[in-house]
């Protein structure tokens, strides 16, 4: 199981620095109230952000998807600040930035001309080279809204789905759309089968994790053959491995779906393989 | 148009009273970061919470099914006092409560044994004793969760659907699902034919309102026939009649659905009835 994370030491709030006792918002903040904002988590490996670029780029994207204006660029140049002051300079870390709509009386329809909220803080996390961490997963319904590309904060569904699995001594509750497999309550899902890797195509039904699209190029880069198609959900226990994606968990093998086992010790060859064309693309410090 | 609330003069926090701009929670609450939570809108009417059990008790379901334990007959003896220092006492007034999670480092699964954040404020608001605001609203598919029943604050999706509505210089935005009208952003949808009431059946798909149930109770009353079915997206310009219920929207006369306009100057007469009726309930003080 997982071991609950502490605070960090610092949080960035709007443009100041605080400890992050005193980081507070007003109870009006429509991310408190509402839901309403979009977050991003990136990792600093080697002494630099890990695709900082598609992460920042989607953060855009899906603050212009709700109607949501900020200089993302600005806030970018706020990071190098709060790293420093969190001890954090050059140290492997993960960065977590939430930007709400900001403050108003409460009222559903989008208040014009208000600043957006912007919090951010980062806490110490080596990531481990390959991770060992054999996942057991659930699979559920999705009951979620259709639109998951936006990586939003009302979570409550997602938060749910990883209660569930907790509830089964799961890492991760796997959603089943339509009767296939689209995501999880917080990475992405591929499978292999006959040395074919396949994950549901991106679109409204998941968020197209950055991980996701860097296992993706290595699949082209490596020539490994890949499918963009949902596995159906009745089909997961022939598939032949399977493992899950995202900042965080990188790219961890599931060793167990529902009451199927994939493998007893070692991961699939496909996902080895994945897992350290991965490790070399860290170690290259490319995509920042 | 809408004009735009204002804030309260207090807000209750964890017990206290505080001034509104002095009411602030760590951006660690799981309101601010997940959308977990749990909210209530209730309103004073002639010195009396109308329906105040059922939404309390509403209140107590939806906080057990996303597994938050709170004391709310507690919080239920602390209104007064909020009541009190916001002017209130016996005013005409709406009530708003939001429970979250509470605070906790970062992670999606449930912290167990942490104190739910409790907030809430009224103020001043003197309903109409018939609302003759009506209603132009715009259909739109449901592109929200299925757990429409519970009343929690990962709100984006209603919101996003509410500023559609406004884009539209509308009032409220009606959600289709499945080819069947269900509820609106934060109403519930009623229609009338050939002088038999219809509206969709409370399920996963609509959050059961308080006043929608009243308007059902109306109906039996009235010896209003009733049917608890979802109307067809494409029947709704065939209705003769069609009308939004809420705690603040009360009984709204809708006047026009996408091109369809139902009525010039007066609602139809079932509707008139209905509004009447509710006006004597609130008159008679019941159900508090």
């Amino acid at each position: 199981m997982k071991t609950r994370p502490a605070y960090p030491a610092k949080v960035y709030l709007n443009g100041d620095i605080l400890d992050a006792d005193q980081a507070k918002i007003s109870v009006f903040d429509r991310g408190f109230i509402f839901g309403d904002g979009i977050y991003e988590v990136m990792a600093q490996i080697n002494g630099r952000f890990f695709y900082k670029k598609p992460h920042l780029d989607r953060l855009k994207w899906c603050l212009g998807e709700i109607d949501i204006s900020l200089d993302v660029d600005a806030l970018e140049r706020d990071i190098p600040a709060l790293l420093e002051a969190s001890e954090l300079v050059d140290k492997d870390c993960l960065l977590y930035i939430q930007v709400s709509r900001g403050v108003a009386p409460r009222q559903h329809s989008f208040p014009k001309g208000i600043p957006p909220t912007v919090m951010m803080y980062a806490w110490e996390k080596k990531l481990p080279d390959i991770d060992n961490d054999h996942a057991s997963v659930v699979t559920m319904e999705d009951f979620r809204w259709s639109r998951c590309d936006i990586k939003m904060t009302s979570l409550l569904g997602n938060t749910m789905a990883n209660e569930h699995a907790m509830q089964n001594d799961c890492y991760e509750t796997v959603f089943e759309r339509h009767g296939l497999i689209t995501e999880a309550s917080h990475c992405n899902v591929f499978f292999v089968k006959d040395g074919v890797v396949c994950t549901h195509p991106a679109g409204p039904y998941l968020l197209n994790g950055i991980t996701r699209i860097i296992v993706l190029e290595i699949c082209e880069k490596l020539q490994l053959p890949f499918r963009l198609e949902g596995v159906p959900a009745a089909e997961v226990s022939n598939m032949d491995e399977a493992f899950l994606t995202g900042t965080g968990s990188q790219v961890r093998a599931i060793k167990k779906i529902d009451d199927h086992t994939y493998f007893e010790k070692e991961p699939g060859p496909i996902t080895q393989q994945i897992q350290l064309a991965f490790l070399d693309l860290k170690r290259a410090r490319e995509g920042s």
